[in-house]
Parts: structure tokens; C-alpha cells; sequence
């Protein structure tokens, strides 16, 4: 069916469609980060609850190690500065190809608006 | 194929297919949330069989707490209750879709009942 | 293209089409089975290594719980034996569905060779 | 479509498939790979950190058991060499798979480059 488009076109379409799955791996990628960040708010808010002497471990890969609660505030407080940048950044990207979508999607409609009528 | 269906029969098709898609997701949350159910009795009943004193750490992202059986006790029950409302809620939510699904598939019949014979 | 073969024959690929997705369903539990048993038996290793004395801690749902060599050594061994039998009640389930597979692909091949030659 | 394709070309686009499968299924597995080497790094990072009197838990399966940090650091790096071996034999697969896969497809386009023209 598309083989009966013009070029110029079907190179619109296709765009568009390159468009969505880059839009769709930022969302993915958000999402990731959007989870990392809400577990560590939760393990920051129970830091927060926990006495200064208690004993906390943290876990990197498959190992756990004895820290404290000083310590751990601020690696989190950290952490979590870094996740929101990125998140940030993320943003950016998706309203930049959000943009590029949009702009495209115009010029696909001018573009049928001149097609020849079906038919006829 | 579907191009030759009447526009209110590729209308309710499409509702039919977007009222799946809904009912898929429910399905998939509410196994995500009897999955952590699961878990937390699990985790629950292996609380009840330790002794009071038992050393006892629960992970909150990648941190683990020192605490005590009681306090454990207390927030793994209050845990499965906010998750039982949410599951109940959700199979409402199921039910509510499921219901509406078998609305409109009779409705298409109907429709359905109502086109000219093909061919003929 | 299906809309031209013979109902029968319509009915039998149907059929081969569903055996295969509970062969794949069964494929996948089994190796989910089989993840938690190597899981396990490297556990059960790293138990057996460890010193009567040795401190560990076992994880259920979010919880850790504090416990022993011997105890552990108990609850891991029942544990292989629980998931050796679901792996042989699953291998017994692909067995039968392959069965019925290459049954089924042999009465098709039968109904194939029936239908009238095309074209003609 | 393809069944108007002569049978030679059908085959090496058949392979040429299975190719792109076989490339699939290794960058996965190498992904996976590359992601728990990036684990294991972050451990021994924070075990070199750790002083020598440390208390340091190790993950096998559902337990945790009480380690030191000269026995870690041994693990780790063995882990991390036998998966870094592991990544370069997975390379080689993929070069091999990639060579395989130019290959097919010089052939391919002479095979297209000698069809018949289309309509004529």
C-alpha cells in the first residue's frame, strides 16, 4: 500500500516513525530512572527516621557493607542530585524530539494536501 | 480488509481492542501486586515463627535496617492491607471494563446482525 | 490466504498454533525453575563451605532473618527437592504437549495431501 | 511478495535472517554480561575503600553470609577475569556472525543483480 506513496512522503513516514522510537526509548529510560530515584527517596526518608547510631548496610552488587547514617546521607543526598539531573537532561531530549515530531507531522499533512485525488 | 467495514463497526472494533488493551494492563498490575502480596506473607510468616529478640534487618532500596520483630510486625499487616484496598480496587476496575467489553460486543452483533449480506 | 483451506484443515493448524504457545509457557516456567534451583544449589555450596558458627542471614520478601548453618542446610535441601519435582511434573507436561504436537502435524500432513490439487 | 522470489534468494534471505537473530541473541547475552562486570566493579571499588577489619556480607542466592574483605577481593577479581573472558569469546561470535552476515549479503545482491527485469 505505501509503495503507492510518493518518495517524499514515505521518507515523512518514515522520519515519524524513527521519531516514535526515539521518543519511546527516552520514555523507557525516564521511567528507569524515575524508579531509582523514588527507591532512594524511600531509603533516604527511612535514613532520616533511623537514629545516628543504627546499623545500616548498604548493598553494591552482590555485596553488603556496614556504613552509617551520616555517611549514607550523604552518598544518597548525592546520588539523588545526580538521578534528577540526568532526569533533567532526559526532559530536554524528549521535548526536542517531541518538536522535531510535531514540525514533521505539519509538513507530512501539507505534503498529502498535494497529492493528486484518488480516483478521479 | 477492515477498510470495507461500515465506520460504526470499525468504530466499536476499535473500542473493543482499546478496552482489552485496558483490561491487559489491570491484569498486569494486579499481578504485580499479588506477586508482593505473596511476598510480604511470606516474609510475614517466617516473622511470627522468630523469637522476639531475633536480629531482623529489612532492605529499603539498596539499604537494610537494623530493627526488631514487633515494629516489623506492624508495618509488614499495615503493608498488606494498603495492598489488599488496592487490589480490591483494581479488580472493580476489571470488573467495570469487562463489563463494558461485553456491552459493546453485543452491540456489534447487532451491528453486525444489520449489514447488507456480501455478495448477495 | 487461510480463509481458502478447508475448515478442517483451518481447525488443525489452529490447534498446532495453541499447542505451541502452552509449549512455550511450559518451556518458561521450567526455566524459571531452573534459575531458582541453580540459585539455590550455589547457596547450598557456599553452605556447605561455611563454618558450623558462621553468620548468615536469609532473605524473605524485604525482610533478612538471622539464622544457621544446620537450619539452612534443612530448609535449602527440602527446597531443591520441592523444585526437582515441579521440574519433572513440567518435563512430564512437555512431553505430552510434544506428543500431541507431532500427532496433530501428521493427521495435517494426511489432510494436506487430500486436498485437491490447486489450479488444476 | 517473496514467493515470486526465486528459490536461491528466498534461501539466502532465510539465512540472512537467521543471522541477524544469532547477532541478536549474542548482544543480548553480552549485554547482560557487561551489566553484571559493571556490578562486580562497583563492588570491588567500594571493597578497596572498605578498611581491612570491614564487616562485609556477600549475596549467593536467598543468603547472606558474613565474609572479610582479603577473601572478597579474591572472589571479585576471579569473577570479573572469568567474565571478561567470557565477553571476549562472545566478541568473537559476533565479528564471526557479522563476517558470515557481509558475505551472505555480497552474494545476495549478485543473485538480485542476475533476476530478470521486472515487467520488462
Amino acid at each position: 500500500m505505501s509503495g503507492e506513496l510518493p518518495p517524499q512522503i514515505q521518507n515523512q513516514l518514515a522520519q515519524l516513525q524513527q521519531l516514535q522510537q526515539q521518543a519511546q526509548a527516552v520514555m523507557t529510560q525516564k521511567g528507569q530512572i524515575e524508579g531509582l530515584i523514588r527507591e532512594t527517596e524511600a531509603a533516604l526518608k527511612e535514613l532520616e527516621k533511623s537514629p545516628d547510631d543504627a546499623v545500616i548496610y548498604k548493598s553494591v552488587g552482590e555485596l553488603l557493607f556496614k556504613s552509617e547514617k551520616p555517611k549514607l546521607l550523604e552518598e544518597l543526598k548525592e546520588r539523588t542530585d545526580m538521578m534528577d539531573i540526568r532526569l533533567k537532561t532526559m526532559a530536554k531530549q524528549e521535548e526536542r524530539i517531541q518538536g522535531r515530531f510535531n514540525q514533521l507531522q505539519e509538513q507530512l499533512k501539507i505534503s498529502l494536501g498535494q497529492m493528486p485525488p484518488k480516483g478521479g
